[in-house]
């Protein structure tokens, strides 16, 4: 495509980083939360979820009642003082049944997020503390 | 208190990591995921979240209109072949106004999550693979 929703900093972040952590909603209201790995798609400008038996799981269920998700990658950079920066990717996803997995072994199953809203902290030599930022405000030149 | 919700190896597995993510849930029904960290309450068997301007965050908030939480600790073992230990705690929070802070600067809100269903991978020898218990059922001796 040819516009990112990220940033070249926040691409070079999410790059280096091998875990996120992906809330959906259960039907009852209740979130759940689970790491999971991730790959980001540039040709559609999502981030996308695989996995083992993804389509068996509860967050890809979840999806068919609630589509709005929020994922983040972060790190701890130092505890004295105490630093995090990372990533929160808010969106919509749609589970999706017939993709090509990035590792042999996971299912076809994919978890594909649409970014909507994306709130970074210490992302990026530019963007010190907590920076949000609306995806349709905002399209940037990958 | 003389039981924990968690077993000893799980304890011995939260307090080597020092970043979980907390997801919440806002009034319009849609997550959000913060890194934040945490405090095993021994005296409570609750996990304690603490932060700089806890009061004036979002999460915090949320948690009025909807009390559930997921709090997910994990790490990555292995790329190759992809391992990832740890825990998922869901349960119900309290927005608390007025608790000592762990360390200086902290404001004095807190978010006191209290297990009512654990989920843990990878977290003990005696437990690989998924496993989950609703604490209520599996009160453990401390």
């Amino acid at each position: 495509m040819d516009t990112s929703p990220f940033t070249e900093s926040e691409l070079t972040y999410l790059s280096s980083q091998h875990l996120g952590r992906l809330a959906t909603v259960a039907p009852d209201g209740a979130p759940q939360n689970n790491p999971v790995g991730f790959v980001y798609n540039e040709n559609l400008g999502t981030v996308d979820i695989f996995g083992f038996n993804l389509g068996a799981t509860r967050k890809f269920k979840n999806l068919r009642s609630n589509p709005n998700v929020a994922f983040v990658v972060d790190d701890l950079v130092s505890m004295s003082p105490w630093e995090v920066r990372g990533l929160e990717i808010r969106g919509v996803a749609e589970p999706l049944g017939d993709a090509d997995p990035p590792l042999p072994g996971m299912s076809r199953q994919v978890i594909r997020i649409h970014p909507r809203r994306i709130i970074s902290w210490n992302v990026g030599a530019q963007a010190p503390g907590m920076v949000g930022r609306n995806v349709a405000d905002q399209p940037r030149v990958a």
